[in-house]
């Protein structure tokens, strides 16, 4: 299968296009003329999109619709928001077009970004990096007492797929409990995986860190709201690196207030980033990251390296890796 | 064997001393009239201390040469700088008077700390919780690339004990390689012990997380001095939860600056704090926290239970936890 063509919006430099060209020799790329910037922002219908073949970034889902000759869809990210509603399912479907994202691609960078939330509130990081306290002080021993232990500790992670298994893999050394919800459970996770029901009764008793990474859906929309937040076991600690959209964030703050959350570490916020003067920048244990979790070194070559394996795959006609529809 | 007269001079809470003394029925308790406050501080000698058996908490070398009915001395720290020299090894041998630190009381948060500490680094936290950059932005992509993977990096732990055991129980799920450096290796350290010469090689060419701590003895100050500094492989991370006085600080300044070191997070200085307007407060990629590594919820009362495990021990003639001399 040669003479593909391709379309991309991912914004490359001249290097990354290269190691591109040369992985797609045979085909044909057309790039958009318009990159995407963002995985949250809408781009206008790129005209060249509608004759492709295959489609590698964020393309605009509208587009996608219109475009019939399109046979694989490739997205650089590991949320598919704007792909995730049965119409669209159901329409790739139909035209039996694979779409795959590139959670193998972030599934490390994101799983070590929550390891470092949770380690850095374990040992108050924010508060001891900007003390100059002397040892024995009043503040030095409440600093050292504030530093509690996660061997025994319970965290939950709510929305279970690659990224939650391989933070499983981190906090299971550490001596910590992990329990998993997810929406539908496929046997295979290795940890618990609680119902519904059994959320509800594990976050108000036992969860002492939840750990969000639900992706942003119909389903999923503040699914943290002012009921989940207020039944929390006080003294939780409350994680988000999923989508911001599922968080309530006037609930979050409310029982961030209130005290019963020792602290929240946001690394998503609707909307990105949260507006000036929002009260949850003021907010003490409120710790916020700009969307920067799945980030890593040369992360766009590892886009296009997963793009590149895939669309050898689908040449060959073997099972794509990340395949979501 | 009962009617031990047992000094103490840890600063205890009316419940730990209760605790202490259910722990003690049969036994006398003498209290410091000026409790400890820190590992570092010097403390006059208590005029109780000449006629004790048994010793716990911080006490002055030079009341210990006096005391001479002294038959168990149990530190509460797990850095025993002071008593760590030749002379007083020697007398303690002498004597039969089996000394033990407390570090399987610090093992596990110290652990946690530098674990937090590579975490912060990799993730970029200090620089990511401090801006409000968004998505798309030349600063975003930057602060993105800047987090580098930990998979396949090598990490070089200097002074490898209890602590840097556990820490390469944290590291080695990550998918890094964990090399150790001590004065003796004992052949149970379960990763690869490096000479002082291989040491050499391996900080100049593969050494991307350099994790110091030593203790401080006469054999270990300024270990870290220019010519290791100058010689390390450039991007390098350097950590310290050892003690200060083992890194010549300005030559830890001077490879900050030239760019050589990525970046230096301490959690020990020498002294403690920095004074005011010292330069490692200022400089961008070095991150102080306060001596806090050892710190957690209760660890006072972590420290009494050790001591009366170590106590029941010893009034059964059995093997000492932690024994160090």
């Amino acid at each position: 299968m040669t003479d593909l063509r391709i379309f991309v919006d991912l914004a490359l430099t001249p290097e990354l296009v290269e190691i591109l060209r040369e992985g797609t020799t045979g085909h044909q790329l057309v790039f958009a003329q318009q990159p995407a910037v963002s995985v949250l922002a809408q781009a206008d219908i790129d005209p060249g999109f509608a004759e492709v073949d295959v489609a590698f970034g964020q393309p605009d889902p509208e587009a996608i619709r219109g475009a019939r000759r399109l046979r694989l869809i490739q997205i650089s990210s590991s949320g598919i928001t704007r792909y995730d509603n049965a119409e669209f399912r159901r329409l790739m479907a139909e035209r039996k077009t694979p779409v795959c994202n590139s959670a193998s691609v972030y599934r490390e960078p994101c799983a070590l970004h929550a390891l470092g939330f949770i380690l850095a509130q374990a040992r108050h990081l924010p508060r001891s990096l900007q003390t100059v306290t002397a040892n024995g002080t009043a503040e030095w021993d409440a600093l050292r007492d504030a530093c509690r232990p996660l061997q025994g500790a319970t965290a939950v992670i709510v929305g279970y797929g690659a990224i939650g298994r391989r933070l499983t893999e981190f906090l299971t050394p550490l001596g910590m409990r992990v329990l998993a919800y997810r929406r539908r459970a496929r046997g295979d996770e290795g940890v618990p995986v609680l119902t519904l029901g059994d959320l509800a009764r594990v976050l108000a008793a036992e969860a002492d860190h939840v750990i969000n990474i639900l992706p942003h859906s119909a389903e999923t929309i503040r699914f943290f709201d002012a009921d989940r937040f207020g039944a929390m076991r006080p003294g939780a600690v409350f994680y988000n690196i999923g989508r911001g959209a599922t968080v309530d964030q006037n609930a979050l703050l409310e029982t961030l207030r209130s005290g019963r959350l020792a602290a929240a570490w946001l690394d998503v916020t609707d909307p990105e980033p949260l507006p000036d003067g929002h009260p949850l920048w003021a907010e003490r244990n409120c710790h916020i990251t700009p969307h920067v979790a799945g980030g890593h070194t040369n992360e766009n070559l590892s886009l296009v390296r997963h793009f590149l394996g895939n669309l050898g795959r689908f040449v060959r006609g073997e099972p794509l890796c990340d395949r979501v529809m």
